[in-house]
């Protein structure tokens, strides 16, 4: 038995720990599909229990991989260091809905979705919302400072979160923020906490700022010739004092596998890029709202507009972008999914600029994703069997990159560094800069036990 | 001549440096009528000569001072370790407007006003709107995240800005953030600097986040039969979907004040509270918003609301609030001007115990402010010639910092700590968050040379 394994048996009821590797076996991967075997797992109950096993880790000289379901897709939460895995089962409650003050207070291990629901339940919702909503937890949600379609109107989680409760790496417990929606005494440590990915402190409580939930919500797809049609039309949407509620985008080759899968879909043969659009507001004034918007959709290059009046008809349109994740599937087994972001009128260059590179490195390349906030994911698919595939499509990520930070985006919107993207961050990143964020890992995790290697961290 | 001033004559042009103590005087206080005479001025040019400036700075072991225009009103531009103040009057550019991607970069001297008209002749603006707009400059809006009655729907300079240029202490050039609305790829250094008070680095550049003006905007004034009825106003308002653009609130006292000295103004009898409350939107939506919102301010304790249609009659309704500054000019010739904030449902609890704190120490104490944030300027008026007034009010403002804090309230919504609230942080902020704090000032500048003793860094 391991030092850490003796430890956490006195520390810890049976019910709060697994010591077998077999048992420990399901904790060491996340979605990016890289795994490593932690020498323990542990499921504190409170925030005392996280100290303690915080302290312990630090006493031992053992890695602390904080995890929640393990739905992220850059390897952050995956133990490749070994040591002990906190994962955040037995602190799921929610604590507190105030909608007087717009807040919600919850343990780490609450899902985004019982979030959504226990903000719902008085009329409010937290907004960001990935995709993953139902299991990935609020610790994953602000580790890797996680978004979804209504971030473009509502922000991402450095937008919506008040105050955090965590226990840095030197086994401290502390408080940061505020439960007011203003407040400048201090340096804000709440923002810096989160996108940190774990490497700073171990989050154990969250004070979450809630918005308002709309009346009526509408629905606009918006079929445009070429992809620099659609481009323009995001920027004169953009322009618009009242923000689309998501403005979620497909280009060509995401519509060409639409078809080929779904040979049913509706689209007209012009059809070269798609933006579906989404519309809030209040029952009195969603029709003008929405249909200033549909004009600002509509002009050069914009074949056709429908718009969604009922939740069925909106099923219908979104009918068509539901279709590409079984599409992508079938054409191939393997698709690297980046989640690069360029200035919203730079996206024509983006796309034109992954259609040179596709060509150049024989790969299929298809993009869609959040273009009000120029957050587009490319998805390389290539077939994992083929090692010659796989080196072209190394090769070809890497000029993805290099396209990217030309265009004065960045690397990644919302999946975050882990270890997947590590590689590539000093491109992004200057050397001053990531030597201050080292300073701020020292200071918070002298002893690096805290998810090393992960994010900015030492290796 | 000090080793400082005979470097300076080197490094800058005469125009671009003082080094006589009666020049430099002027240099030497804010609003807060704190004063200290520097060492000399600097008034850089470029990023290059300020990163030339902290080093020789560094080299002789003298502080550095960064200064807008010393609208500040608790110190942080006060150089009370003498040594450099850097001034950025010949720094103040509008590098670049974007409204396609929704940007603005400039140099930190421009000033707030300046930034507005720039922006607004894209049909833009950018949200911080302090009340000094016309002569501070966005280097301390960032400084000091400073805001204004628009923060309740558009958010204060950490929610609107993307990117910054900057200098640490240790004489390294950096840049922070991205020109895209999301972005997870390293800590968060961007909104760590908005806030710090020119403690951490001395900013050079900054790229701004747009927002589009909206078409319409309208105004109502809602009058209350005391305070409790006003907050249990703002609770509603602040549930509802569509945000006020500001909502602004008035207490008993400041009534008084304004009844006393503007008998003429329009006042219901049983006024006890009033609410400035400015609706924005589309032409097409905003008589329905603005329909929803008054009904919303009107329900429980509400004694008339009045609406503005044209410029003329918004301005008939303002000149309520304007009346307040002059009235209390004369009551007192130095007001004690705490911005304090609490959780909005709060409000009711702080009135009161502002009312009984007031009586308590025999100070007249007068309040308005930012409802909708919850941030209520206190003001504790008093007459600096009488010595023991002066002391019942370091008393009273005790108690006052004591009571907001026991509502779950910050000391600071956006004036900031400076030299005047640090000796109340350590009440607020808990000592592992203080010494985390203390070793991010140590990683931006070891040698404690950028303002020194300002903020919540080392004295
Ligand atoms: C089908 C699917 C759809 C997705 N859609 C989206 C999407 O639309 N947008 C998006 O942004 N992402 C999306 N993701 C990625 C993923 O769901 C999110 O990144 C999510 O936030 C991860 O949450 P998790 O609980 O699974 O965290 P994990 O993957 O377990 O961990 C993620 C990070 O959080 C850290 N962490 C967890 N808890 C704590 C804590 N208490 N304290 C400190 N650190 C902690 C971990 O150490 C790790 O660094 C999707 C994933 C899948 C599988
Ligand atoms: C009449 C009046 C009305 C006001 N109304 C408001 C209001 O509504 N809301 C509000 O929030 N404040 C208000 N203020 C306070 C003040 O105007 C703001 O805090 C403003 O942002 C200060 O700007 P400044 O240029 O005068 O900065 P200064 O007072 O000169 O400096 C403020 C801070 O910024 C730092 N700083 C300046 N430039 C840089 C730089 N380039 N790099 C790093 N640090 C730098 C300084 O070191 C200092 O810490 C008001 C003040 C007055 C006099």
């Amino acid at each position: 038995m391991t030092p850490l394994a003796r430890e956490l048996e006195q520390l810890l009821a049976p019910g709060d720990r697994l010591l077998d590797p077999a048992d420990c076996w399901t904790y060491g991967a996340d979605n990016s599909k890289l795994h490593a075997v932690p020498d323990a797992v542990a499921f504190p109950r409170d925030a005392d229990m996280v100290r303690e096993l915080v302290r312990l880790c630090r006493r031992l000289g053992v890695a602390l991989t904080s995890r929640g379901r393990g739905t992220g897709t850059t390897g952050a939460a995956v133990p490749d260091h070994g040591g002990l895995v906190v994962s955040f089962e037995h602190m799921n409650r929610i604590l507190e809905v105030d909608p007087d003050n717009r807040w919600l207070i919850a343990e780490p291990g609450a899902t985004n979705g019982e979030i959504q629901q226990a903000a719902g339940a008085t009329g409010f919702f937290w907004p960001p919302d990935p995709t993953s909503s139902a299991y990935c937890t609020l610790g994953g949600n602000l580790a890797y400072n996680s978004a979804g379609p209504h971030a473009v109107k509502y922000g991402t989680p450095r937008d919506n979160t008040l105050g955090l409760s965590g226990v840095a790496g030197t086994g401290e417990a502390f408080r940061t923020g505020v439960h007011t929606t203003k407040g400048v005494v201090g340096y804000d440590l709440t923002r810096l906490l989160i996108g940190s990915e774990g490497t700073l402190a171990v989050l154990t409580e969250a004070t979450l700022r809630l918005t308002p939930k709309p009346e009526a919500t509408r629905l606009i797809q918006a079929v445009y010739r070429d992809v620099g049609a659609a481009a323009r039309a995001v920027s004169r949407l953009m322009a618009r004092a009242e923000v689309p509620s998501a403005l979620e985008f497909m280009d060509h080759s995401a519509i060409t596998m639409i078809r080929a899968y779904a040979p049913d879909c509706p689209l007209p043969a012009a059809a070269g890029a798609i933006l579906m659009i989404e519309t809030d507001g209040t029952e009195a004034g969603i029709e003008a709202t929405t249909a200033g918007i549909r004009r600002a959709a509509e002009g050069e290059g914009c074949v056709q507009t429908l718009s969604a009046d009922t939740p069925a008809e909106a099923q219908a349109l979104w009918a068509v972008r539901k279709a590409l994740s079984p599409a992508l599937r079938t054409v191939a087994p393997k698709k690297i999914n980046e989640d690069v972001v360029v200035p919203v009128s730079r996206i024509p260059d983006l796309i034109a600029g992954l259609d040179r590179l596709a060509a150049e490195h024989a790969i299929k390349i298809v993009n869609f994703g959040h273009a009000g906030n120029g957050n587009i994911h490319v998805n390389l698919l290539v077939n994992p069997d083929d090692p010659a595939e796989l080196a072209a499509a190394e090769r070809c990520l890497d000029g993805v990159f290099t396209l990217v930070l030309s265009l004065g985006g960045t690397l990644s919107g919302e999946h975050g560094i882990g270890l997947v993207k590590r590689p590539y961050i000093s491109r992004e990143l200057d050397p001053v800069a990531l030597g201050l964020m080292a300073g701020i890992k020292r200071t918070f995790d002298p002893d690096n036990i805290l998810n090393p290697g992960k994010a900015p961290g030492p290796a």
